[in-house]
């Protein structure tokens, strides 16, 4: 299956480096197969100074035996790495800079980690590439960061290499081809390795792109990060709710969607099996979904809203859930699902009527970040869904929906709503004259301030005051006031004058939750399909298993 | 490999469904592999009336011997299927209208079928769903659009299904998991099928993505789309690629870039040993490529100046050149490219510099298409790496040197060149007031009109005259005056007031070959690398293999 034709050494020099590598540990391979315990030996002799190393460090599935491993390895042999991660999760992925191991790291998200990175940034321990988008960095491994080694993690492997990922497919096919294909090194762990291949319930990755399978010593980790306890939304997110079923998704007809991971989302999850229900709203909204399997959508798939949903990744504990509602959910011939994080954020981007999100600042213009003052978060997928593509040809009822001009050359417009609270838990105002991230960007060097989503892109800004229809604005000053007018008692709120809203909310340029129909005294949690973990289990017919710190029974 | 759960049939429609199809067949295969005489009868029981079937139909491979069975299925028994294909290219592509077996159409691209399209939709025997970028079609598969059947073709399958795509990979692995993971019914035909697995080069596709293999009659038709000869390159394509070497790639550092399939730029692929080297830019510019693998880039590749290729698709003769440069190219463990255009067109919209293409029409604003009176050709990759990535955010030097604002939220921009000569041959203007495209969309009653690149996203227009640097432009107005400067002695050229010139050229908005040092008299074809494809042969040291209509020796 390896035969090599006759190559010219001055233009296969990775591959005769690739091969001098793989041949340094013939002595603890078996096969593809290397035991447990030579994990380090092996790192150290297959991974060189100066190497790109790509760490599979997902939004939810970690390589932690690998990460675990290539801590141990000796800085002064291997050192200098520039680190490719779609997301630092882990206290080990900054100890290798702290050791040495590391030098340069280009990302796409860190959430646990974002104090410390800025940290070690300060400090000069650590030197970021850039923060990327997921798809933006998967891009970048074909064409100016191609890595010389790929650690992943999958959840069986057979001994020809034939990787089982699980439902957690996530982000590892996009990173193991541009090592596979390019003469780079591929090594997953697994939290089994199975004799027989008919043992592997399906192959997600073909032993032919991957070089190493190590049984790892404990099962990969997985962050439960998309669970929404019911019990913490409040009625001031079943108002916001309300108002995006409203004022946005009947208004504009959205079909297809992505939502962030937020109480107001989980809320509008929750509604729409009863506030949904109630407007008659069911199959003309919502119907097509890219989003992981959120267990708040449970009541809405149950009563038959929902159609499809395609996962970026996984979510702990839907495992079962997910496998006995193939109809709705990616499963394969197996049974269970896979999920493929490049491919859901291309669906996000390309063939979704609309993204919702939420941000922890939003200036007067409607530009957004989570970059904070000593938090380098990063943005994950938000940038990338959460803007207009331009590349978008094909036309739905809510793309073309927000037409404004009779220009024959006119396109439609993908739907961006931030829906936000005006003031974060804590009193800080959500929406501020300045983002912190301007600063941030300043003191950190950065060539550009790292804004997660331009307000520009930004259709629709959604407050506990109302909506403003910015993609209605005919002038910056005008999407100002618009965004104003919903601002509450922030200081931008407090700027604006009264007297226009008036005027504004005559020009349906935004609209208070009476204009569409949305009675706040119907704003209770009790119009939540599940008010607690425990009903969403029951909605689901005992087929969800929420991890234990989401269980109060 | 294939345990089911017990499944509630309420939640399993689709999958009771595929097994009944596959029941119904049982009798005519033999584990996954068909019969090449049984293909008929078999996608006549496997396909339904009014299913969605992808038809792989891509710019180059194309699953031929599955489109000419499906022509002869009896379209009383399976009818008004939704074709859903990246390209239509095949006269039997369009039979399937005519005999009424498909009557809906999802494409992407439609070069020599473009004529027929537009035909049949007038006749009211086709309906276009939408005219798609690549990416956007199948971001849809996993929202809207998921397909029942797949239809695709790959080069080798073994007795399990496993797939071997060889080089031209292209769209299959992204159209084979939308149905893989959905319940849908995958075929692939292949040239060849092997007993034993070890057989197989290496597994592009795993064999538990697919249902049925089936040997074609003869090999899978590839098209040579991406060779230019370079006999039919002209002076004046010698001029403007001078000038795009200087006045875009030199002076705004321009290192990864696509370039189209015109003449335009395989003459600066072309130029880059010669003018290039002498100007010094080797290592400086065009380092790292998003692109077919072109013959015209032998000589560049050659002389050092490619670190890395991937590729969309493959190319007719350039199989054997391509493996032997694995450090460019892509290649697999067995040592053959592995193309893919999901991830190629990923990497092109979001991690290269550049993008440059040429067009048949624009208009005064630097809006462009394809479309043209009775042609409706689609757009394929072009509105994908044609316009700004809204969700970039990592900076390069060419993306920076974009920004002209000292807006601290200002961000860089991607850079899209239009390269076009002001006449098309035949003496058609290129540059016009009003682009067919507008009165083809009104009279077809699309919802917007078929545009394939917006005059916003347009960075650069570059004529034979020279070069409008329309990212400067502080207005519409400034806009059509920089274009019209350049637009030559067509209509909208005619218009210009030639004293305006002067102050554009002063003030750095356009720029004639002489302002940016280029000599007009150096612009001949002795600055060619290769003046013919038997030169590209030499070059490549005889690996490339023109196909015979490219040889005249």
């Amino acid at each position: 299956m390896q035969a090599q034709r006759k190559l010219d050494p001055q233009w296969s020099k990775r591959r005769t480096e690739k091969h001098r590598r793989l041949a340094s540990i013939a002595h603890l391979a078996d096969g593809p197969v290397l035991r447990t315990a030579d994990i380090v030996a092996a790192l150290q002799a297959l991974i060189s100074s100066g190497d790109r190393v790509v760490l599979e460090g997902n939004n939810q599935k970690q390589a932690d035996f690998l990460s675990r491993a290539l801590v141990q390895i000796d800085p002064s042999k291997v050192n200098n790495l520039h680190l490719i991660m779609p997301s630092v999760s882990r206290p080990e992925h900054l100890d290798l800079f702290e050791r040495g191991i590391a030098r340069k790291l280009d990302f796409a998200f860190a959430g646990a980690q974002s104090l410390r990175i800025s940290q070690l940034l300060q400090d000069g321990i650590l030197e970021v590439g850039a923060i990327h988008t997921y798809v933006e960095l998967y891009g970048r491994l074909y064409v100016d960061l191609c890595p010389n080694v790929v650690l992943v993690a999958g959840f069986k492997a057979d001994r020809q290499g034939n990787l089982y990922t699980g439902s957690s497919t996530e982000d590892t096919p996009a990173l193991v081809e541009a090592a596979a294909f390019r003469d780079g090194i591929v090594i997953a762990q697994v939290n089994e390795i199975v004799d027989d291949p008919a043992d592997l319930p399906r192959v997600d990755i073909p032993g032919s792109w991957i070089d190493f399978v190590v049984q790892a010593d404990k099962p990969f980790f997985l962050e439960p990060l998309f669970t929404r306890d019911p019990r913490l939304i409040k009625p001031v997110h079943v108002l916001m709710a309300m108002m995006a079923i409203r004022g946005v998704y009947e208004r504009h007809q959205v079909q297809s969607l992505n939502h962030g991971i937020g109480f107001n989302t989980a809320a509008i999850e929750l509604i729409l099996p009863t506030y949904g229900e109630k407007l008659g709203l069911k199959g003309k909204i919502c119907k097509n979904w890219t989003l992981n399997p959120h267990p708040t959508l449970i009541p809405a798939i149950e009563s038959g809203w929902v159609e499809s949903v395609h996962c970026f990744g996984g979510e702990l504990g839907m495992e079962n859930y997910v496998a006995a509602r193939p109809d709705v959910f990616f499963t394969g011939k197996d049974g269970s699902m896979r999920s493929n994080r490049a491919l859901c954020q291309l669906a996000g981007q390309y063939a979704v009527d609309l993204f919702i999100g939420s941000t922890l600042q939003m200036d007067g213009l409607g530009n957004s970040s989570t970059v904070t003052r000593g938090r380098l978060t990063g943005f994950g997928g938000a940038p990338n869904m959460g803007h207009d593509p331009g590349g978008r040809r094909h036309p739905t009822p809510a793309w073309l929906d927000l037409i404004e001009t009779d220009d024959p050359l006119a396109r439609g417009k993908k739907l961006v709503v931030q829906m936000v609270e005006t003031f974060q838990g804590g009193g800080q105002p959500t929406i501020v004259e300045t983002l912190d991230a301007v600063a941030v960007g300043k003191e950190s060097g950065m060539p550009i301030a790292p804004i997660m989503i331009y307000g520009d892109d930004v259709t629709h800004v959604l407050t506990e005051e109302g909506i403003a229809y910015l993609y209605k604005a005919r002038s910056l000053e005008e999407r100002k006031a618009m965004i104003a007018a919903v601002a509450g008692v922030t200081p931008i709120g407090m700027h604006h004058d009264p007297a226009s809203t008036a005027k504004l909310r005559k020009d349906g340029l935004i609209a208070l939750p009476e204009d569409m129909g949305v009675n706040r005294n119907e704003a209770t949690r009790s119009l939540l399909a599940a008010k607690s973990v425990a009903d969403l289990v029951t909605w689901s017919d005992g087929l969800y298993e929420p991890p234990a710190k989401f269980r109060s029974w």
